[in-house]
């Protein structure tokens, strides 16, 4: 396949969405809105499933499924989660389909018609609040720690691959609890556990805080985000992790009897990422020439190249790398040696430069003859010769350097393009060029929707320990006590 | 929760149904047909997909994700398919809801109807061999070795846990092959895949062999299958192997240039296996007191219960505990200490009982002194005291004994309850009892047909390596080559 594609500079969204479809991670489907995630790009979300169901473990969770339908009417039964959601969703109206009477082909069947129709979940706490009613009586059944990884559906409008799709893969967690702190504390430790995989694993420094009112999750009475820089400086909003209160419990009737013996309704949170983090992965770092992948979630990390002319030289050369190769594997690097006869080093090297394998070796004769190899490392395409003999502890310890080296690199953009604006002239230049903005704002949705109007920027969100500030409205003038952040986002 | 439940010989289907709910595994939900899978009957099923992801990958296949939606159009396209499977599919007809001008709640917007209608999946092949069209164009493309985790939607009139459920969770295997012979070596081998998952983690001996024509997946040229026994003597189907021709490729146009430089249309495969399994674990191994778990599928191995009255007991139990089960750990064994002090001794006891778990240890102050534990094993009960000092070298052991023990029991089970007859009187009777029959059958699916008319009972299949023997088929008398084996079934 053709590796032409637009640069950053040129044309940033189109340099995205022919990057995800030349890389082999997705591509659009023959159903509207929905994609098919290809090996490549199913190999990374399943690094990335694989850490994050470690960490809910290791936080006490545990995993279940609950239906992909919904009864229509739950939908209504929490009023602002209805206002918020039901509106743009899949509804399954009928059962049955039947032979068409011309031959033509098959037709739906009018007398199989759902006396209720389902919703495809676009969400799942209606149907879940609805199950726990039955799980909790008292005080000794709390707290619930559950996660789902499931498909949901949002019919969508505008879709771009992976950002934002009708359906589309996440996990969400949904727990119960016996207090209001409780409940607090958890929305909160989650959102800790997606900061520190963003970090870590995504090698994406995030800002934690909070959504305004006007950006929080239908039905909750917080809602917690993480927000990245992707290299256009516009914001991507990570995950969230939302604190429901009782509105769900209320709304679906589930109480239980506290310590004291009275009954109560009980407290709720749910927090979520989905595959859109994969369009924060590719955007984060990839580059003109291609997808750069932080080591931790590459699905091979190590690439080794022969460069031979005869087949005693590639024998040669096998050798070694099978001994390489065995050794990366023991240390628990993903390795893979590519001997194909099919496709010369060129080829091979630009097509794992393209699809960011973090560390390629390249050997050859004249490196068997010295005991050395050719390493080149993806993130800042440096190359060196290195010896043989101590190479799998340089390759591990330069998989550590890359994943750092890309860390901080999206820090250092992220710092350089984070700015204290308190003109709105200046408010409005540094939008079009790109970045987080931290300005006053005067605290009433009518300023954050008629700044949205003319800018297209949203309150990203209210930082967690946010410094308190004496300042004026960018837009207003009118007096605010704290800065918050600004951005263009997707 | 009680575990009142009717013993197997009282009412074996009621047995497995109170047991699925009793022992938190699933439940039904809000929706017709939709089951919840609870947290710990979800844990088994995450170790099944564990196990069978791995297994798939050491055979050389890689995951992806295809799209929850089929145009209705697609399953016109391959004939047989059509008429197999198009009938009873959750069709989404409208993309969106609005308020209801009463106020009453929410009602589907009339004026979102889709053009064309969507069908949520049954099974993928039809989306699948859509995309595959743009993935292969020469021989160089393939084999395409491609397997997907995911929900699949059947709407079933008559449902029951696991075992026969509208939603259900399944993977499945869609490959595409240069040749007729790659593919069917590819089918064979998925079921010897599947099949030794059956032996050698469900701990459940299977009859493999092929499907007659009557039984085969609609679309298919041959379909393989593994065939179980349950206690009852009903077989359970746990895995099927297609061997799909061309005929996929055929209605979605997927040619390929071969070696030669000719075009031909691509082979193909599918293969899968489902939540199913969950109910034939349930009722291959449990008894007339909870489940029984086979060792490499529990969610809990052992289980460590203190036997105490002081607190001072209690401590010096938790040192011994604390230090076996941080032992049992570094040897990958899944272990639980239990000290809550909410329950009593009796009541844990019951409860792991109950809940499969395989190994229990019990340890009391007298323990303590000789330096002892009672350790009692579900499957036989048997109870015995051990040595502290070489516990964990024993219960590792232990772990494989009961794995074993599990699997020679059920194998001795279907041996014993396995039959060759040759009179229709004798066949009605030893179908009546249960079990595995091997009869002569005339090759005709008239005859099929009405001896399932007759008896409900079905070929379940016709054995790999079946051997060739003279014989009158048991309804019609009519001569016969092979016998094939019959059974009722779930």
């Amino acid at each position: 396949m053709s590796h032409e594609f637009p640069t950053r500079a040129e044309n940033y969204s189109q340099w995205y969405q022919d990057l995800v479809i030349k890389a082999d991670l997705a591509e659009n489907s023959a159903v509207r809105g929905c994609m098919v995630i290809k090996p490549y790009g199913y190999a990374i979300w399943e690094k990335m499933q694989a850490v994050l169901d470690q960490m809910f473990k290791d936080t006490g969770h545990v995993n279940a499924y609950f239906p992909l339908f919904i009864p229509k009417s739950f939908f209504s039964k929490e009023a602002s989660h209805v206002e918020g959601f039901a509106k743009e969703c899949a509804v399954v109206t009928h059962y049955r389909l039947k032979n068409a009477e011309d031959g033509s082909g098959v037709v739906v069947d009018p007398e199989a018609r759902l006396e209720e129709e389902l919703i495809v979940r676009p969400t799942s706490e209606t149907i879940i609040w609805n199950t726990y009613r039955g799980w909790i009586q008292s005080y000794r059944d709390l707290p619930i720690l559950v996660n789902q990884w499931a498909n949901v559906v949002r019919w969508e409008m505008r879709t771009r691959l992976f950002l934002r799709t009708a359906e589309f893969l996440w996990q969400e967690g949904h727990t119960a609890h016996a207090t209001a702190e409780e409940a607090i504390i958890e929305t909160e430790k989650m959102l800790d556990v997606y900061a520190e995989f963003a970090e870590q694993y995504l090698a994406l420094p995030v800002i934690k805080g909070v959504k305004t009112p006007n950006e929080r999750f239908a039905g909750a009475l917080e809602t917690y985000c993480i927000e990245a820089m992707m290299q256009d400086g516009k914001a991507l909003q990570a995950g969230t992790s939302h604190f429901l209160g009782q509105n769900f419990a209320k709304a679906f009737e589930v109480k239980f009897t506290n310590k004291e013996g009275k009954q109560d309704y009980v407290w709720a949170t749910s927090w979520g990422v989905s595959t859109r983090l994969m369009g924060a992965l590719i955007m984060a770092h990839s580059d003109d020439d291609g997808l750069v992948l932080p080591p931790k979630l590459a699905p091979v990390q190590v690439v080794i190249v022969p460069i031979y002319k005869t087949d005693e030289q590639l024998k040669a050369i096998s050798a070694v790398a099978d001994q390489l190769a065995a050794e990366f594997k023991a240390k628990g690097i993903r390795v893979k040696y590519d001997d194909r006869d099919t496709h010369k080093p060129g080829w091979k090297f630009n097509e794992y430069e393209f699809k960011g394998v973090p560390v390629r070796i390249a050997i050859g004769p004249r490196d068997l003859e010295n005991g050395t190899a050719e390493v080149a490392r993806r993130d800042t395409k440096e190359k060196s010769s290195m010896q043989i003999t101590d190479l799998t502890l340089k390759v591990e310890h330069l998989l550590e350097q890359i994943q750092d080296n890309l860390y901080r690199k999206a820090l250092t953009q992220q710092e350089e393009r984070t700015y204290r604006v308190d003109s709105w002239e200046e408010f409005e230049t540094k939008l079009d060029a790109g970045g987080f903005l931290y300005a006053h704002w005067d605290g009433t949705p009518e300023t954050e929707q008629a700044i949205k109007d003319k800018t297209k920027a949203t309150i990203r969100c209210i930082p967690l320990n946010n410094k308190t500030e004496e300042g004026k409205c960018i837009l207003t003038g009118k007096p605010s006590k704290q800065r918050v952040l600004f951005a263009r986002a997707y």
